[in-house]
């Protein structure tokens, strides 16, 4: 059969978000929320530092959260597909000339290629990395399974996505899609040209990295961390938990129009903004193009969901303008 | 506008099912089960004996919980519709040669008429009672509420229901009914007129006290107690958690043809059988006739629902049969 | 064993809400919505007045629906607990000079006394109906219940409560209260001891009247009548099919602070808003006391919710005032 | 870096599940149950033929219904990433002796390359598709869904994966591996080597093709294709709807302990098995090996589920021995 020029194949050589840097003012405060509301493990504590993991993850850990003056993201990690891959995607950016550096990892993690996205958000590649084997108490009865369900606060299961704040959302985007082949699902485009939101990913899922604008001075900012529950019912009860621990929830319980994932926004006591996130579509189509939402189609919010909040789309940490962000 | 003759009034003077007493020959491990895997709290702990809540009760406690030789029930108590309601039923009870005596009660509950069943379960009733007042870091963020939720494990609201074994099922459902107006839903009957089953109501809930044939030659024992949870996806996630504590299922997760409650049947480490449940119709209408099945009607089990194994019928706690009730 | 003096006890003479009747000037356009978006039946059919059930309810009908110039409410129904409740109820209202007449009613109902509450929305009450009887092809599988499942649109259970708008909230609670022993479990109430809501209720569940201030000039208007489905999922999916079907969501899907129930708020093309709702809290104590909200506590609305928008609290049918009414 | 001797780099080239081809004595009864209880749409019917979708669906048809005298499995086809994967593959089956040839297909579906795995079943390879638009009054109102939300019975959203019964499930799990390069996520194996199942995928999901043992004579026969449901609430929900539309359910509604997706299975009236499903683990890790039960492992049956019947491990399409088969 022919063919007539068929375009180029995808680069598929990202594997999946990985484990994340996070800055805490409130070590103390952070840990309370991300063990005690989201029900998470502590792995292992060195010094101002603690390495965490969600009890659906296959790796060891996958948040190292630190004690700094101010709250923000340390980095964003992709695992690789392949040895191969990890050093084809070297390759491609240092011939590029956006190249980084060699970093070492600890607690069973191989060494991660680090680099800088446009706007200056750190990430690394890595490829090799230390399976977590349960110990007693908590292994699974379901020998296919990592850990026990523990059933403790949101019992989140997985970092699902993350986003973050860029001034030239466009050019984050375009980045990622030559460098590593991400997939752009939905994107939002002013009438100039310049995007305001890039929902993007390395699989079927919906969103891995998301992209929005930032609307402060600020580079490198996150927006959030996306933690899912199996069931949009669990997002519901995370509500409830957070309620009552008095911890301040920003937007939802609702379901969001991009992806359409079903959402709930809280800062941890530190003052990072993190999702408990359920849903937001699969696309299967290897064809798929993205779908490009102009403003004012966008601004029209179709399909049904909780009106936003002003300063969801202010506030990022590190924060840069506390007179427009810090409105509640 | 004139009736002719309508049938006598009914009496409506059970509020609900109240606080329970429960007998484990392994308190600790019962202690784990409640606290740790169903959520409740412990409120006071006397010697041997220890007093639990689950966060949606309004009163102070409502689970006795005693160490003692064997496993099985202390009593069951009702709480009454008024102090008048109390007296009448026990003056009821008295004139009927059916009475019993005043027994004094534990942490804010006030005196109750103690009194047994025709299968020699004992029962209590009683008007006054302490509510319970959260202390600090336990308050509720909507004052209307009881108890911040904790969400800890399988985080059991109240008790739903009991069901007990008896060796005369269609005694025990006459007695309820004549001297206090419970209402019969569901009944199982044999062709000679003797009952396997009957679901009755103080209510428009489909059950709060169940009785089903001893298949033993025991007296007064156990067959549940059902907590309830808000969804069938808890009911579902709690099995999670069982399965993954190695507690026994017994039954479940699946839906019951009478009443249609989804269940999950397990067995705490004393040896008495619980239920985390959902669901279950209610009933609005007041003249409601109970729905009477014959043994063929019933043994079809119309509607889906998982097989239940032989021992949910024999087994009931305390075990009197054992060659019989152990098998699994 | 001696009370002293105890509180008089409570009348519990309404058994349930009944069969209600509703105007709309678009009959296809409210036949639509409540048959295929819904998901209820036509029973019956005449002229202009539809006749339909909801597949939970035992009744043979129990919405009447009237073409008329302007949407609103024909009249709320309550089912008696017995003949000699009704005959009581009447004999009471007639004495305290708030009588009315009796009206015959159709298809399987026996004869209803009509009056009006003191905001002029008209009531009913009776005891004699007609259970519904499924025909081939809608009997369910399982005898105890009343119809088979569809799974149609929204695929609602039965009408769960009703919201009245009124010029005196204080008022209508009251009479309430006093002639018929309902039950307020929440209360707003002003400094002035006048009332903004009131949730009351004949049985353990949270809500089934309610009243709200009427913020026009109008007079025995509705503010909504709720449908209720089993699960949260459902309000949620429910919201998918109105969204998709065009139908105007004017709140949620979210969560009350009163009463805790799950809503999704639609307007039916004929204009009357109707709730799809799930949950809502049970009271089991026999002397519970209402809640009562001052206006400060109140508008901090604690918990989590979407905002509400400001025509929630002005939109009723009929329509009085459409400058302030019907702006989105 | 430095990677010693790397294993070779996986092949992806499968997209996803395609569209399928199904045979059914009973065209009608077919009909109603994908169309009235599954809740999918027919788009285009010629004779005997009948195609269908699923809302979810983005191509126009997935679904190819024929009249035959018995029921059974036509073809299961995949979707390529690119035309070159698609030549790319031919050129693999051809060189190894596995060929077969083009096919054209209907309604908008491009050319595809027809082969038999080594149990005899048909499959088919493509690339091109016609993606499917909506007429007016089944636009969604988020343009970027393909499909209205109809709310029709289960509602399935689309055909999540296919289990085929082989006298050699190694064999074929090899051949998958090895051609295509799917990944196995669970295998059950017996001591001398031979399989029982194997759960395979070409993507995170846990499951698109599962091969288990025919334990008849049989070749190239169905054991279930599965449609897929957002929730496990929609599971139960389907099955009130089986239940009610007396449609056989064989097995659950409950949880399988391979790949752990939730359940509930049925026959359609033209005698293949259905499965509505939820859930199932991702595998997010690129270097994921397979688990391998070995027979007692699998045997004790860790986790909740309820009990499989046997004729769950015998009954296929076409039916082969029927006194095996049949039973129930």
């Amino acid at each position: 059969m022919n063919h007539q020029t068929p375009p180029p194949e995808p680069i598929r050589e990202l594997a999946h978000l990985g484990h994340h840097g996070l800055y805490t003012p409130d070590l103390d405060g952070s840990l309370w929320y991300f063990v005690d509301l989201l029900g998470m493990d502590i792995v292992e504590r060195e010094g101002s530092t603690v390495y965490l993991r969600a009890y659906g993850d296959y790796e060891r850990w996958t948040l190292r959260l630190s004690q700094r003056e101010k709250p923000g993201l340390e980095y964003v990690s992709w695992r690789m597909w392949s040895p191969q891959a990890l050093d084809r995607r070297v390759e491609w950016l240092e011939k590029h000339g956006l190249g980084g550096s060699w970093v070492t990892q600890e607690y069973g993690k191989g060494p991660a290629y680090q680099f800088e996205d446009p706007d200056g958000h750190v990430f690394r590649l890595y490829y090799e990395t230390e399976n977590y084997v349960a110990p007693e108490g908590k292994k699974p009865v379901i020998p296919v399974n990592v850990q026990a369900y523990a059933g403790r606060g949101a019992n989140v299961h997985h970092c699902d996505h993350v986003n973050l704040l860029a001034q030239d959302v466009r050019a984050c985007r375009e980045f990622w899609e030559e460098a590593f082949g991400l997939r752009s699902y939905e994107i939002i485009r002013r009438a100039d040209g310049s995007e305001v939101g890039a929902w993007m990913s390395s699989s079927l899922q919906g969103h891995e990295l998301i992209y929005t604008q930032d609307n402060t001075s600020g580079n490198g900012r996150l927006h959030h961390f996306a933690y899912v529950v199996p069931t949009r019912e669990e997002v519901l009860r995370a509500s409830d938990i957070f309620a009552d621990a008095r911890i301040y929830i920003e937007a939802g319980p609702s379901k969001h129009t991009a992806i359409q994932g079903f959402y709930c926004y809280t800062r941890e006591p530190g003052g990072n903004r993190i999702e408990v996130a359920n849903g937001g579509y699969f696309v299967f189509a290897p064809d798929a193009e993205p779908y490009v939402w102009n403003l004012e189609e966008w601004s029209q919010k179709p399909g049904w969901g909780a009106p936003i909040p002003p300063q969801f789309h202010l506030y990022g940490t590190p924060v840069v303008d506390p007179e427009k962000e810090l409105v509640r």
